[in-house]
């Protein structure tokens, strides 16, 4: 045995206990009013990797929610890695499905239950402990290494696409291990070469300038939540295709290969039925389901609320209603455009009697496209097979990471995708957990690679 | 001056202050959790009419919000009244939009801003107080009188329609003065022919059992608000006709007669949309602005929500959307009828991928006409004409007052609208409010008509 892998084999135990205080910090950037524990969760994170052997550790202002620098420089002639994650996390309602509470963790059957368990603070402490098991073991890095903690992942980065162009020499690397990502499932693993990106909008439709009696005023004035259900419902063609005026203008068609590499991933649409208990899948024609999820953009309203929500009745006719709307986006279209699209579009449907007004959501993130052949995806797949016995998967993901573009056009670098998630952790739904098994595995990985991209 | 003119000008401070109290209460029968308001308004109620001088004063339970009923029947040859109005009131949401709390009265410049100030507590109390100025200053009532206060009018009277053929006897009556109206404005007078019927569901859009992350699942599963969307989309044509399959079918058409009658009213349809702030007017082509308000049905979104409602973003493909609808409806439309309709059209509309459930809301009306040449008809028109000194308009309502069907259906009479409220007043809007010049009218309006049906 290694002595690195002798060190994390002694200190599972507090690995865990601090992944369980890692997450008892309600770190969701969404939520202004959580702002203060997004930036405990930085001042957390900013400890931990200066306890693991790091240096230079600073928490940079970025305007929004901050980003945890750290470095360990003293492998002169190696390669320099930067490796990714995010400390933030997506908001818990509706609360009330979550069996125990979200900030709450519960360890059953070898799963930590909470929210940002698997997405990302489980997945992000693990390359920390990898870099602290080589410092105490080995007392030296293999390569050069730089992190890149951010704790606005989970609203879509706002403020880093402005952040990282003024920090280029700072954050200047050979390439990016990603630890926001996952494996194809527990005993089969998976190389990420696509992600698709996003954009949002709230609309904002108003009639009248109060809420109106429906018995006085029915008949006589628009309703506002008409109003809006006739724009949301001109976004969508009954067979699932976007509506938006140019909004597939500048998508890079699916070729063959692209084609075959999805089909070569296993998927059991009966299975996702059961599992989800809807009666039918749903999505643009002339796709798989696959297809729809990793290379076709979409457009999903998140949340619509107008008028009376409370239990029993009220015969009003509401004065104001209102959508949120993100699409995930797919190279090579650009998000700005997008939001363009958007607008016009509303503009142009909004029916008569109503003024409705489209304003941007902080989420703006380019797609992300390899050909999984850069040199870090080639030690990562190494790594892969030796871990996993088999040859990964070239997978995609229908998320959206918005530093993997932003790496990639300010950083020059491609990303390679070293996470442990698995699609069964409820990532962003009530019930979120993280396999210990995974956690586990991961530092070895991270020590592995690390390894290999030193030689 | 009559001996009860002078008694009402005597005490009108007082009556002033029972008003203020009464608002105070805050008896909104739609939520569960104001039930024992609604049940204390009652009680205040009863207090109040035996205070007046009626006897057989008791509290009748109905199954939902009790019915306040009184009489003084020793008027031996004179017909029987049966004087109608209801304390319960609306909700008071969106309440940051009140100027003052709304069970927190304020008198202005000569108006009562509280929630039900004009509908309907403040119309209400207008014949208590009329009948107790005739008992204390004659010492007896020109006619026999009952009432039949209730406090579930604003839900739509849901239990009223099996409380009242069990109480026949009891509310057996000539005809019925209903204080749930209103005038034309401050100086023109109404007699009202018609009200609109009601009913309502709600529809509740299931498709995965839990929310899902939008960039894992968007693109593979059906997104219930868009399911919402289509099916409420597919309820009303761009020209605002209803598509429900049958909606209009047993609609009695308008005779030239009632368009005339119609059109003979004063309607400004700028001065409606600078004063509500809207772009436009909008609603059913082929009908005017004021037919489409009186004389035909509606179907009104009150409510929507689903997913994600708090500021900033949560790219989230929710579990669940759910709507309220509400209808108006016109003679001889069926409630009953029509949320089998309802429920039949989203059963036929709802897409693939998810579920919806159409529950029927405690809204029940049927639609209510009359000629208007009725003798309680007549003779309040006799006295508005001497009030007012001019003809009534011959007006219809948009809005539902279940018991207006229900008295004609089950005890075989006509109601004769007489109440003092006016359009502009914000019934079941914030800042509410009741002219206290109108308060003061309606008493002398009340004795007057009493003593008229005496002779």
């Amino acid at each position: 045995m290694s002595s690195w892998e002798s060190y994390l084999e002694a200190h599972q135990p507090r690995f865990v206990d601090e992944l369980l205080s890692f997450l008892r910090i309600p770190s969701i950037s969404a939520i202004p009013s959580h702002a203060a524990d997004v930036q405990r969760a930085a001042e957390w994170v900013a400890a931990r990797v200066a306890a693991a052997g790091l240096e230079h550790v600073e928490i940079l202002p970025t305007g929004g929610h901050p980003v945890v620098y750290a470095d360990w420089l003293h492998a002169p002639g190696k390669p320099t890695v930067l490796i990714y994650g995010h400390f933030d996390v997506q908001p818990v309602d509706p609360v009330d499905l979550w069996t125990h509470p979200p900030f709450e963790p519960h360890i059953i059957d070898g799963k930590v239950y909470a929210r940002g368990a698997s997405d990302d603070k489980g997945n992000m402490l693990v390359p920390i402990l990898a870099l602290e098991a080589l410092l105490q073991s080995i007392g030296h890095l293999p390569v050069n290494v730089k992190v890149f903690f951010e704790g606005q992942e989970e609203i879509g980065s706002p403020q880093i696409g402005a952040f990282l162009p003024q920090h280029k020499d700072r954050f200047a690397c050979d390439l990016v291990l990603n630890a926001d990502g996952g494996q194809y499932s527990e005993t089969e693993p998976a190389i990420l070469v696509a992600l698709r990106g996003g954009c949002g909008v709230q609309i904002d439709v108003k009639a009248a300038k109060m809420d109106l009696h429906s018995g006085l005023y029915g008949g006589v004035v628009m309703n506002p939540i008409h109003a809006l259900v006739m724009i949301l419902d001109s976004m969508r063609s009954r067979d699932g295709r976007i509506t938006i005026e140019g909004f597939y203008d500048q998508i890079r068609p699916l070729t063959d290969l692209d084609r075959e590499r999805i089909a070569a991933v296993p998927f059991d649409p009966d299975a996702i039925m059961a599992d989800l208990d809807v009666p039918d899948l749903f999505g643009e024609a002339g796709y798989t389901p696959q297809e729809r999820a990793w290379a076709r953009p979409t457009l999903e309203v998140n949340g619509v609320w107008g008028g009376f929500q409370d239990p029993g009745i009220k015969t009003v006719l509401p004065s104001m209603a209102h959508a949120k709307i993100t699409c995930r986006l797919v190279a090579d279209q650009d998000p700005e455009r997008i939001v363009q699209l958007l607008q016009a579009h509303v503009d142009r449907h909004t029916p008569p009697g109503v003024t409705a007004t489209v304003t941007p959501l902080p989420f703006r993130a380019s797609p992300y496209l390899t050909e999984g052949n850069d040199h870090g995806n080639q030690v990562v797949r190494e790594v892969l097979v030796e871990l996993y016995g088999r040859e990964p998967y070239y997978v995609r993901s229908g998320g959206s990471i918005p530093v993997c573009s932003l790496f990639q056009q300010h950083l020059g670098v491609y990303s390679a995708s070293l996470g442990f998630g698995l699609d069964d952790e409820r990532q962003h739904s009530p019930d979120e957990f993280f396999r210990l098994a995974s956690f586990r595995r991961g530092q070895t990985a991270y020590c592995m690679t690390l390894e290999r991209l030193g030689r």
